[in-house]
């Protein structure tokens, strides 16, 4: 493993965890996932160590988050954090992050990872991420598609074709977010699986497809890349980044590739989309209470309850007689929803908006 | 007026209204009524100002809330203050604060109010305060009874007899806590008020009666008299309050008067006995929310919303889709329940006891 990368995308910025998540704190930075106490981006570094040591991993952030990511991520050199300096989406973000990594070794092998997702069977993630390096070292592009669970309308889903080893095929094809019933279809048929955004390549393969797809970004990257060589990367950054194509790379890149791989994957993943998604994903006691820390829940069920506040001071959360809530404090904050309109949250950020953006 | 007299009795403890009640914080000190910026026990005083001058209010309270009760009541001479070294019910206290008036004024005509009651429409209150005072004006033991709105066994209830006056009646006797069938009966039947604990005697009338009822709390009240002469009463009373029969002025006293008269009084009363209670006095929105400042509540109806936070720091509070909750602020507690289980904070405080006692 020792040319393996990981670029970890850590951008996003994200209200459906409001009052928890704010414009500096967004969602990766929170503890949303099976570990109350781990942030979901210390949780996605920490899952790829066996792969790739800290110096090999890269976090693609925005400029605004650069020092809150150091911050968190200490033991990674300051230089593996790239900050863009406005948001492009992910094809012009990857695609650098991907040409960073060509100038240290053109040989490397790129793992790309959202930073805000959950895993809850680690070793089976594991499994899966081995052979989805396995297959880019085949010079394929390869991703890991997610054995769905319900049907989902929300997320992109990968069809798979003929098989290519021990739980991976080719991709027959990506399909846009599907109504219901063709949702349903795909769960029933097990030819779907759901599309994590997780990527495995060699540079040479990537650059060489975002070339064919998207020549406009490959020339602007290459400015840059020539901008770096004589020390004027940043500059570059902040005159190219901004005109560079915003598209994903999924849609730009990925799809259109000529080499394309699948590995299903089965691990209780989530992308941890909601304070319902938090609450199915965090440890509960008897009475399905995912409680904060001293909270006193007295026939209370199914609640979630969470104490973010930094202050430090105790403070006694009492639910008497309550069920399905969302309980979330923070220092400046205090959000009580039913779970299933977890949703609602935007809501409050409209509100909030409206009323001139204090709190957001 | 000018021999007009009160004794606002003052002592509650009671964890009905945690997180806001403490022991150091009683009800009485909370803004529970119609006036969401208006402690009780202000009320009960304002209430009263147009019968007698703050000069003429005299507050019987336990000693560890005389400072506080101070401290809320600046304008009451510190003498009307009279502290209790211990609890022991309402007759040994209001056979005290009778006897301290007494000594200013023996031809004072006096009346009792509790300290934490609400009273919704204020006009009809003063008309039937005043009929209540001429009743006692003629050496009556006079009493408001409430004119029941629900057939509550909580309460007791006083039956009425003959008429004699506008709005009043000799009682015919004294009803315990009936069950709910009485109670039905009684709210029916239109012979039976709630007996709200509001008293208007002359003193020479109740220290008669109460020697006639209650010999041996009369001769300790006598010794306490005797010192208080010769310039020890706060020593007399540290020694023999704590060992006065402890009962209730209403049995002890009121019940056996001779000469005991009723004024119906229906003026929006209550004792507040729950945050339910409080919900009901709230001034409430459209939605039915009884609201804290800046509370922002989405799709929510008929919550009560309150923070009692001291630390001045703007807090968003948001709830979005909930009904009938009630949701309490303080500076080391947070407290959500359905309005209907408001009796149930009892819980809390038990568990909040057997855990060692913190928080009550």
């Amino acid at each position: 493993m020792e040319h393996t990368y990981a670029i970890i995308l850590a951008g996003g910025a994200g209200t459906r965890f409001w009052p928890a998540s704010r414009q500096l704190r967004p969602k990766q930075f929170l503890p949303l996932g099976p570990d109350p106490e781990e942030p979901l981006l210390r949780a996605t570094v920490r899952r790829i160590l066996p792969f790739c040591p800290p110096e090999r991993i890269l976090i693609a952030t925005g400029a605004h988050l650069a020092v809150a990511t150091r911050s968190l991520l200490p033991e990674l050199p300051p230089e593996n954090i790239l900050a863009e300096p406005v948001a492009r989406n992910t094809a012009p973000c990857i695609g650098w992050a991907t040409r960073v990594i060509g100038r240290r070794d053109p040989e490397a092998t790129v793992m790309v990872f959202p930073a805000d997702h959950a895993v809850v069977d680690e070793d089976s993630f594991r499994d899966a991420v081995f052979e989805a390096i396995s297959l880019a070292h085949r010079d394929t592009i390869a991703t890991i598609g997610l054995q769905p669970t319900r049907p989902e309308t929300g997320y992109g889903y990968i069809e798979v074709g003929d098989p290519m080893g021990h739980q991976s095929f080719w991709v027959r094809r990506f399909v846009e977010k599907p109504d219901l019933e063709r949702a349903r279809q795909f769960v029933e048929g097990g030819q779907h699986l759901w599309n994590g955004g997780m990527f495995f390549y060699r540079v040479r393969r990537l650059n060489e497809d975002l070339r064919a797809a998207l020549p406009t970004l490959a020339e602007g990257l290459d400015r840059i890349e020539e901008a770096a060589r004589e020390g004027n990367e940043e500059d570059a950054l902040t005159d190219i980044f901004p005109i560079l194509p915003s598209i994903s790379i999924d849609h730009g890149v990925i799809e259109r590739a000529p080499r394309l791989a699948v590995v299903r994957g089965d691990f209780g993943w989530s992308d941890v989309g909601s304070w319902q998604s938090a609450w199915e994903l965090a440890p509960k006691d008897a009475a399905g209470n995912a409680e904060a820390p001293g909270a006193l829940l007295i026939q209370a069920r199914n609640n979630l309850v969470r104490d973010l506040r930094t202050d430090g001071k105790h403070r006694i959360v009492a639910l008497v007689g309550v069920d399905d809530l969302v309980v979330v404090e923070t220092d400046d904050a205090l959000l009580i929803l039913p779970r299933d309109r977890a949703q609602d949250v935007r809501l409050v950020v409209d509100e909030l908006k409206r009323r001139g953006g204090h709190g957001v």
